[in-house]
């Protein structure tokens, strides 16, 4: 019990009211932080969903106002899914990876691979005939709310904007990184040697991933409503990376 | 300020000792554990790195004492990679997926897909002549270290054998469950609501695996050498099921 040991907690913003279009996201999270009693710290990382980002960003589109071009029609009769929605799932990707019954896998505009380019259903207001999209950058989005953080605390926080994704060979989503400011997103362990003095063969760590998993513990997917979690005690030593660095090059590609 | 904030603290256990075969994980985990000052209760979730699982039931392998098969010198060929180890490497796996320079993706025995079987060179006394491979049973080691811990301490804990793991589209290596037990492993939310009411599109979770890439947060690639890390805080509803469910069955394969 000499030395502490080396901890991170995680707590919930529960806090955080029902976002509207043009809603000052850093202030209404702030207002949240500080409801918990928690001072932020230089170090601490704010992790958000992106459904609160995108809401506030206004990404919402009316299913109604859609008009389905032959390919979306033809997509959609393949997988049964609304020929509108296809259409929208269409507009935010730069090709299908994958297409089956009620499954569309595509490149997202970002270069991230995912289900229906990440267009959102549940937890918007109107039920089936708006869908939400991803922040249009979410990179930008964090980098954003990282400013607006310092300026109103002084402190140098970082800040992840994740989502809930499948994996090619696991069942189950689990927390990602779209967007991240004032981390290394990307960790790079190259030339560090593990406790044998041997030079590591994993040279890279998915980083903000990681947290967004962690996070992701305590936001829940269904009527939690927890769209932040403080992240306080996590280390590193390389430089910030955004979450781009985390999106594997189309060349790299094994899987498509 | 009133109720208290939801929160899940992640403790390392930094007293572990360099694991020898045959050595008895659940007291080692145990003493270092009792070191901390943390007193177990139910609902912890203690994750451990599969290496010093795979130590223990001493999963050593000398390449030294390997033939290649004329199938294992073709890849090894094909890949750069030394034969004998990519013989270990076939014998530990149901099929190769992809292979390229200096890669190997294939289906571990357990149902994984990943690279080189999970066969690791890393911190392994004793240089490039022995490899480690994955513990036998990976749930069932951590079903025996929940069972001992429960003898020890009286309390109900959650045990989750990590590893780090690359994905598909993304760069960097993420905490995985290779193993869990008295976890719902994956949750599944079907029939669940939104805050809106409606139905949750996304219904199952992958809880283990999330609770792996937080724990690996803390325990580091590198030099830092802390093998196991107490999760308090955690959450879940589901009943227990074990980490070979988060395996996604080959005919709902699309990636390969």
């Amino acid at each position: 019990m000499s030395a502490p040991q080396p901890a991170v907690t995680l707590t919930a913003l529960s806090g955080v009211p029902a976002i509207q279009p043009g809603d000052d996201i850093a202030a209404l999270l702030g207002d949240a932080l500080d409801a918990t009693g928690l001072e932020p710290r230089d170090g601490d990382v704010l992790v958000v969903t992106h459904k609160i980002i995108s809401k506030a960003e206004n990404r919402y589109r009316d299913l109604a106002q859609v008009t389905p071009s032959p390919q979306a029609r033809r997509l959609a009769a393949a997988t049964g899914k609304n020929a509108a929605l296809v259409e929208i799932i269409l507009s935010e990707s730069r090709e299908v990876v994958r297409s089956r019954r009620e499954l569309i896998i595509s490149e997202h505009l970002s270069g991230m691979v995912m289900a229906n380019a990440g267009v959102d259903q549940s937890n918007v207001p109107g039920g089936g005939e708006r869908v939400l999209l991803l922040p249009e950058n979410a990179d930008a989005s964090s980098a954003a709310l990282r400013a607006a953080l310092a300026q109103r605390y002084g402190v140098d926080m970082g800040v992840v904007v994740s989502d809930s994704v499948g994996r090619a060979w696991r069942n189950g989503v689990v927390g990602l990184a779209l967007g991240a400011a004032g981390i290394p997103a990307l960790q790079d362990l190259r030339g560090r040697r593990d406790r044998e003095g041997r030079e590591l063969k994993v040279t890279q760590v998915g980083f903000a991933d990681e947290i967004a998993s962690a996070a992701e513990l305590l936001m829940g997917e269904a009527d939690e409503g927890r769209p932040a979690v403080l992240v306080r005690g996590l280390q590193w030593r390389d430089p910030p990376v955004t979450a781009a660095a985390l999106i594997r090059e189309r060349y790299q590609d094994l899987f498509r």
